[in-house]
């Protein structure tokens, strides 16, 4: 593929630079770590890729580099239950790397039987698998590779609103079905330009997302706790809404872009989809629990949601009989958005220098912290 | 819907324009014409959007400003074979109007028949539907809504160019089937970040799709018979490439922006899709026959094309078999991206302009001709 070299030389500037790290940790004392790694599985597709290093196969490209250092590196996808192969190293991992895509839940229970732990690493951004309360009250440290994959996430958001508002996939249906209907999508397939378009959360994923959607002519709003700054606002070309309610009900399309806290749990319940437009479209690529599940199948179900479309579900792997899979009119994918060729080269990299400076001691970059040594950030207090 | 709303008011501020115009023309001496409209039928789906004006049941919305006018004006989806009600009224029409989603072929022969024609227009953009030398040569004009629809368009061609980047439908399919194997779309998604994408043609079109893929940080380039002037392409961030050949092989994504012309017709055929770098994504909106459709088939089955994706058929509608149909990694829709309601809107809306000026005895909107009264417009002699 095309895409694979314009990866491969991203990923060769991102190692190169920590070659000499690991000339110099080879010569340095090393305390032996266990360090468990829990991914997706690549199977038949691990081999199609040289870059595909966000499977179990892959194991973020760091197998190497951390044997050659005395460490032990335990890579799995079984990651439910007691007997998962997660449980049987619990009790002697030093730490733990996780994605979002196929999370480790790390509960209070499992945290209380990981004796040695010291550290759980995301590979990737968002950390609500971990009970962070319970690893704070531990001691632990728990961070992710923030910046990593937002540019993922803001392009797959986008792609998600176009894919609703226009209604790609009733279209794309009928040319793999044989069938010529244009009337059958055109009744409801719609522009995005002249609409309103607000996203609940304006950080660093919805401010890329804001910017990408700048030359499309719609009227954007954005909620966030905090407002930007008015040079930022001014070249985003967004306006601040100051209450979530206020803005819902002017929305064409509304965007998620909070972290799963226990504020925003079941934000999106039935009284509040209730306040949004009839019609409107809903993109969330954020975390599955911000919404009531069965207040969003309902509202697709009557049409007071006209699309909703997201790659998050309030369990991963979603179960086979999750509604939302059901659904009229969604856009739903399992958990990838963030885990783009692009993205695992930039998060393996980004876990890789983590390991390094845990190894030598040393702090991480500021914004990767989301417990440190049991302070927990200020946005998960 | 939410989106009902908007683009009602659109379609409002479009018909108070013309209402002082229609009551000119109630009490101008009218000459009675015959007017023929070819569009698709609306069916089950007519009636559920006040704004779906584009199918025949909507008729543009035109009807009654016609008929108050002593206009008659039929209205059919049956356009093939020497049966069908288009044929029937050839002999008497004065005007036909067809769209590109369901476009009625005039070719030579209906021409011929056609001893009243005056006037052929297309609700949309793009004539080739029309046998273009045989209307010049017949002293006839063919216009069409030039604007009408190209953000429609522009939109569209960014959404195939995500959905297939990212490797949005095999992640689809997995929801929709109870699935969960991130691998499986994973190992074969990118970003579109730091990937080139080259347009073939920049017109309108181009250019719009240029402006909206600006803030995506990609490397963009663009072929044509002309260059943008210095302003223009610094501000739309596009470096312009002088040879067709020496621009593809740079390209990750391919985007087809130029009319069906002669010297288009069957340019991608393979030996030109050979020069295109193995894995480049090609998205075409633009029409079918520019690619030669087995050689497409083929690139998709070997892999030298990662995904091509395109509302447009080499004849439309598609017949059942046609091989874009069922070869792997398309994202093909029929002929829908220039037909959204806002589009409809604004074509229906160009539509009445014209024919109230042709009533009239008034010139079009000069961009709006493609044949004036036998004279071939420059881009298609």
């Amino acid at each position: 593929m095309a895409m694979k070299s314009a990866a491969s030389s991203a990923i060769r500037s991102l190692l190169s630079s920590s070659s000499s790290t690991f000339s110099r940790n080879l010569h340095a004392p090393a305390e032996r770590k266990k360090i468990v790694g829990v991914f997706y599985k690549g199977g038949e597709y691990a081999k199609l890729n040289p870059n595909f290093v966000g499977c179990v196969e892959g194991a973020l490209g760091i197998r190497e580099w951390l044997e050659s250092l005395g460490h032990q590196y335990i890579v799995t996808d079984d990651k439910e239950g007691p007997n998962s192969e997660l449980d049987k190293h619990l009790h002697d991992a030093h730490i733990i790397i996780s994605t979002p895509f196929h999370p480790a839940y790390v509960t209070a229970e499992r945290i209380k039987k990981a004796k040695n732990l010291e550290l759980l690493l995301t590979a990737g951004i968002g950390s609500d698998h971990v009970d962070l309360k319970a690893a704070a009250a531990a001691g632990l440290t728990v961070a992710e590779v923030t910046g990593s994959n937002v540019v993922s996430v803001a392009e797959d958001e986008l792609l998600r609103i176009l894919v609703l508002v226009r209604n790609f996939l009733p279209g794309y249906h009928q040319a793999v079905n044989g069938e010529w209907n244009v009337a059958g999508i055109a009744h409801r397939a719609y522009d995005l330009e002249g609409k309103t378009i607000g996203t609940v959360g304006a950080g660093r994923i919805g401010k890329l997302l804001l910017q990408r959607l700048k030359p499309f002519n719609c009227n954007l709003l954005y909620y966030d706790r905090l407002r930007m700054n008015p040079e930022l606002e001014k070249e985003i070309g967004a306006k601040f809404e100051e209450e979530l309610d206020a803005m819902l009900p002017k929305c064409d399309v509304i965007v998620i872009n909070m972290p799963l806290t226990e504020q925003t749990r079941g934000l999106f319940d039935k009284n509040r989809i209730a306040k949004c437009k009839k019609g409107v479209v809903i993109v969330n690529n954020a975390r599955g629990a911000i919404m009531d599940t069965q207040a969003i199948a309902d509202a697709c179900t009557s049409g007071h949601v006209a699309g909703y479309g997201g790659d998050v579900w309030p369990v991963q792997p979603a179960p086979k009989d999750h509604p939302w899979r059901f659904m009229p009119n969604h856009a739903m994918t399992p958990h990838i958005s963030g885990t783009t060729i692009d993205a695992q080269l930039r998060y393996a990299a980004g876990v890789k220098d983590m390991l390094d400076r845990h190894f030598r001691g040393e702090d991480f970059p500021e914004q990767n912290y989301i417990v440190k040594e049991g302070q927990l950030a200020s946005q998960y207090r």
